[in-house]
């Protein structure tokens, strides 16, 4: 397919953005692919904050990690990403989120927009100049056309100076197929 | 910047999608710079046909080809694009559209939403399998925002079976940004 997936086009921006020695968070490590991707992009001079508050996601994570030798220069937080401020005071070049469930788990733990939002607005102010935060949300879930409508409205809303606000969706799918909201600091 | 304005994402899907010996179209030729990477990308071996309703878009068009050498293989008509299939027979491999006025041109001879749709329509037909459709929209002038919003009414309900649309904008920009419609044939 020519058109990529929200999810290929979040790692084909953050790619972009993230280079060696750089710092980012996974706001939702999940199955932790998105945490080897940054990971892999920091490289060891790096460094990569994962977030999940389900202690299986970071097992994963981890050991997924472990096995392509790149748990040095990471830290996983069995926190809510709403609280990444506690954990993270260094600027950020990219922040990736991945709402929804975790594949494979409890499809009853979801991101909720409360939570999200308040993670987003701390990513806002983290973020550094030129760095991007993706935001790949679903609305397929009970609550999850709810969070991506919320999460619309809040961007959209953003001041143009300093953000710039993407919007990347398939408006003729019944199924409700992934979007991808970008946001780059000015 | 990372996130591409809404005309170079629309040449990097075409650049995707195009290859040597292949056939396209440009349906608003407008300043001849799509109609320049069309034919760069076909090559001697294809074809490109060229769409616009006012003359001095086509000179321009013209001048550009002839000085990069490279009109043997383009078709300029002077003809509106929603009688594209009174030229072309054969299956396209890209169709590229960008509505709105000509850059440095006359602002009251704007692309109108009947026009614009049954080009569109017709460009579907036309589409091989694999092929995308690129329409660059800009809702800034008179009649811009309707446009946009008959052509996401009508792309928005193409069946998912055959047709993979896709939207890419701005959100957050108060001077309202050109924004992108991608269809796909699958």
């Amino acid at each position: 397919m020519i058109l990529p997936k929200a999810i290929e086009f979040a790692r084909h921006l953050v790619g972009a953005a993230l280079g060696s020695g750089g710092c980012a968070v996974d706001a939702t490590a999940g199955n932790g692919n998105d945490t080897m991707l940054l990971a892999k992009l920091v490289g060891g001079e790096g460094r990569v904050y994962a977030f999940d508050l389900q202690e299986k996601a970071l097992d994963i994570t981890r050991n997924k990690l472990t096995a392509a030798n790149l748990m040095d220069h990471v830290l996983l937080i069995n926190d809510g990403h709403e609280n990444m401020d506690r954990y993270v005071s260094e600027r950020l070049d990219a922040v990736m989120f991945n709402l929804g469930y975790l594949p494979g788990g409890n499809h009853d733990l979801v991101t909720k927009p409360a939570s999200t939002l308040k993670a987003v607005d701390i990513s806002l102010r983290l973020i550094s100049k030129d760095g991007i935060i993706t935001i790949v949300s679903y609305s397929g879930h009970p609550g999850g056309m709810e969070e991506k409508e919320q999460l619309a409205g809040m961007l959209g809303n953003l001041d143009q100076k300093q953000y710039q606000v993407m919007h990347y969706s398939f408006i003729n799918q019944k199924n409700h197929p992934p979007q991808l909201f970008a946001i780059q600091k000015l």
